[in-house]
C-alpha cells in the first residue's frame, strides 16, 4: 500500500453493512433508504438504456443535467451558473470530495474541516497531502463556535471543508455560523468546499443556507451535492460540483482522470429528476421528520440520550446514560445483543470528544425502524 | 489548481469529441461503438431499475459480479480467483487505473509505461508522484524491444503499467514479449498492472495473453478490465480488478474514496452479460475485423500508410505519405477540411517519435466509416 493511505482503515460504512448482512441485523448503520425515489425516474432511465444512452457521456456530464443542476440552483438559492464552465458531473459527491481535494490541494496545504467529520473527507485529505485541522462542534446541540474556528487558523490554511446538512451530527449550520466561516474566508483568502448533499433534507424551521450565497462568497466557493439522498438514488452515484469556473475546473482536471464520465443511462433520469420532479425532496423531508421522530423517542424510550437532528438522515445519541463509555465496543456488540447496526461517531473525530456517540439512520421504512427499536428495547 | 496536476492538459478525448460535435464531423476518434450490446443486458438493467437495485451498492462490488468476474477469469484464461479477495468492482477501467496508482505507487517510485500511452496513465503516475519512464513500441508495427525494455529500469523502478491489446497501436504483445516483462518483473521484483479492456477484441490469428498467466507472475500482477468495450457499454463504466488479495486491496483501499461505489442498477446486468452472453465478445470481435479491414482499405486508398492492427478498435496511419509532419495540426485541420475527427497519436508520447502518427476508430457504424472514407478522400 502507497504511504498516502497510511493508518486509513476501511471506510467504517462497508465495515458496518457487511457486519449488518452477515449477522441480519436491523441496518440503521449505513445512509441508505429502504424505498427508491420516483417511478417516473426511474422510468426515464429505462427510457434513456432502451433509446441507446449507453456509450461515453461527456466528460463534465450530459447537457441536459448540467442544465438542470444548474437551473435547480437558480430556483432554489437565486444563483446564476453557466451550465457549460460552472457546473460538472461526478460520480456522487464522494467523486467531488476526492477530484476537489486532489484538484486544489497541495501537499502542506491545511484543510480546516468540521469535526465529526466524514470519513472520505479525511481519507481524501490525507491522499493529497495536506493536513486537516478539525473543529469541533460543541454541546449537546453540535454548534459552530467561532472562536474555535479562528483559532483553527493558521499561516497555510488555505480551505474549509465544510458539511451542511452536517453528517454524522444532523446539525444545519446556521446563516450566523455561516457567516462566521465566510468572514474567516474573505479576511484569510480561503476556499470554501461545501458538501450539501442533505440540502433539501432539512425538519421544522431549519433552513438550508448555501454559503455561496453569502456576500462574496460565489468566488471563493465549490459546492458540491447529489441526487442520491435528495431522489432517493444512493446507488446511482450521479453528483455535481458548481461554482466559479476556476474552481469547477479543477474538480473536472482530476476528476478526468479518476473515472473520465460515468452512469451515462442514469444522467438523463437525474435531469428529469430535478426539472420535473423538483417537489419530491420536499415530500421526502417530510415523511423523514415523523421518521426521525419515530426513532428519536424510541431511543429515548430505551433509555439513551438523544439529539433531534435538524437535518440528514442521522439522529445521534449518548449512551453514557446506558452504562456505556466506547462507542466503537457498544456498536460491535450491538449486532449480536440486539441485532441492531449502527455507526460509531467515535471513528470521526481526532479527539475522544466522540467516545459516548453513536449514530442511528432513519432513512429507512417505519416498520424497520420500529423493529430496531423494539429490538433495542 | 494543484501541482500535480501541472502540464497536464484536458484529455484529448474530450477535446477531440467536443471538435466532432462542433463541427458535425464523422467522429473516428473517441474510441465508442454507434451501437448498444445485447438487448437481453439492457433488459437485465431494466429490471435491476425496476426491481429495487438502486441504492449503495457494497464497496467491492455486488456478489454476483463478483462471482461472474472470476468465472470469467477461469473460462477464459483459467485463472482461479477468490470472488471476496481477489475481485474489486471499478467505475471502469479508468478508475482501476487511478486507484491502483494512487493505492500503490509512492512519490518517486519509477513506473515503466509503454509509448505511445493511453493518457489517464501519464496524468495519475504524475498524480501519484510517480516517474514514468516509457518504453517506445518500435517500427511499423509497434512492437516491444526487450533491450529497451530492460534499459528502462533503474533502482527505482517498482512497477510496470501495461497496456495489451496496447490503445493506441492496436499491437497485442505476443507471449514473447510479455515474458520479457515477465522475466523483468521477477529479476527486479516488480509488480505488473495490466490494462486489458480489449482483451476479446483480437483479430485473426492474434491471441491475447494475460500476463497474470504466466510462471510465477500471478502474485506480482493486478490485471484491470471492464465491460465497456467488450459488451459495447463504454457508458456503463463496470470495471474490476483482479490479482492476489494485496493488491486488489490496494485497489479497494483508494477506490472507496474516490467513488466508494457506483452504478448499482448496471452491476446485475454486466453480471448477466459475463455469466449468460460469453459469446457476445467473440461475436464483436468477428463484426469488428470487418470493419477495421474495411477502415484500412479505405485509408489507404487515399494516400495514408496504414498499419493494421492486431486487436482494439483503432487503426494507425503514417501521415507523411500525405505530406503531412504534425499529427495535432493534421486533426485540428480536418475536421474543417474534410468533417472528420482522429486522434493524433503524437499526444501519447514524451520523444517525437509519434509525430507523423494518426489513431482512427472503426468501432463505428460500417456507413460512418465508409462516409469517413469518403469525406477525406
Ligand atoms: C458512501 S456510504 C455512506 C453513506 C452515508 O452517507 C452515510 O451513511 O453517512
Ligand atoms: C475514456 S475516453 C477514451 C475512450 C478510449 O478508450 C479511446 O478512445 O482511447
Amino acid at each position: 500500500l502507497a504511504h498516502r493511505l497510511d493508518g486509513i482503515p476501511p471506510t467504517i460504512f462497508t465495515t458496518m453493512s457487511a457486519l449488518a448482512t452477515r449477522t441480519q441485523s436491523v441496518n440503521l448503520g449505513q445512509g441508505f433508504p429502504d424505498v427508491d425515489g420516483p417511478p417516473e425516474v426511474i422510468a426515464r432511465a429505462v427510457h434513456a438504456l432502451e433509446s441507446g444512452a449507453n456509450q461515453y457521456a461527456p466528460g463534465p456530464g450530459i447537457p441536459a443535467l448540467r442544465q438542470a443542476v444548474a437551473a435547480h440552483q437558480l430556483r432554489h438559492y437565486g444563483i446564476e451558473l453557466d451550465p457549460d464552465s460552472q457546473v460538472v458531473v461526478t460520480t456522487g459527491c464522494t467523486e467531488g470530495i476526492a477530484a476537489a481535494l486532489l484538484g486544489l490541494v497541495n501537499p502542506g496545504d491545511e484543510v480546516i474541516v468540521l469535526e465529526p467529520y466524514y470519513d472520505s473527507y479525511v481519507a481524501m485529505i490525507q491522499m493529497a497531502g495536506g493536513v486537516r485541522r478539525p473543529v469541533t462542534l460543541r454541546g449537546p446541540d453540535f454548534r459552530l463556535d467561532p472562536d474555535e474556528l479562528r483559532a483553527a487558523v493558521t499561516p497555510r490554511t488555505r480551505f474549509v471543508l465544510l458539511n451542511t446538512p452536517h453528517n454524522p451530527t444532523g446539525t444545519v449550520l446556521t446563516r450566523e455560523e455561516l457567516q462566521a466561516v465566510a468572514d474567516l474566508a474573505l479576511e484569510h483568502d480561503l476556499v470554501v468546499i461545501t458538501d450539501e448533499v442533505y440540502e433539501h433534507l432539512v425538519y421544522d424551521e431549519s433552513e438550508h443556507v448555501p454559503i455561496s450565497t453569502l456576500p462574496g462568497m460565489f468566488e471563493r466557493t465549490l459546492t458540491l451535492s447529489s441526487a442520491g439522498k435528495s431522489y432517493s438514488f444512493t446507488g446511482w452515484k450521479v453528483g455535481w460540483a458548481t461554482g466559479p469556473a476556476e474552481l469547477v475546473g479543477a474538480v473536472l482536471a482530476a476528476k478526468q482522470w479518476l473515472t473520465f464520465t460515468s452512469g451515462s443511462p442514469l444522467q438523463p433520469a437525474v435531469a428529469h429528476a430535478l426539472d420535473e420532479a423538483p417537489d419530491f425532496p420536499t415530500a421526502l423531508a417530510a415523511e423523514l421528520r415523523a421518521k426521525r421522530d419515530r426513532l428519536c423517542t424510541g431511543l429515548a424510550l430505551v433509555g439513551l440520550d438523544v439529539r433531534v437532528p435538524e437535518g440528514t438522515y442521522f439522529a445521534t445519541t449518548d449512551i453514557s446514560s446506558l452504562g456505556w463509555a466506547n462507542s466503537t465496543e457498544f456498536c460491535l456488540a450491538l449486532p449480536d445483543r440486539a441485532g441492531v447496526v449502527a455507526i460509531p461517531t467515535q471513528g470521526f473525530y481526532d479527539s475522544d470528544a466522540g467516545m459516548h456517540l453513536v449514530r442511528w439512520a432513519f432513512c429507512k421504512d417505519m416498520d424497520v425502524i420500529e423493529e430496531g427499536i423494539r429490538r433495542l428495547a
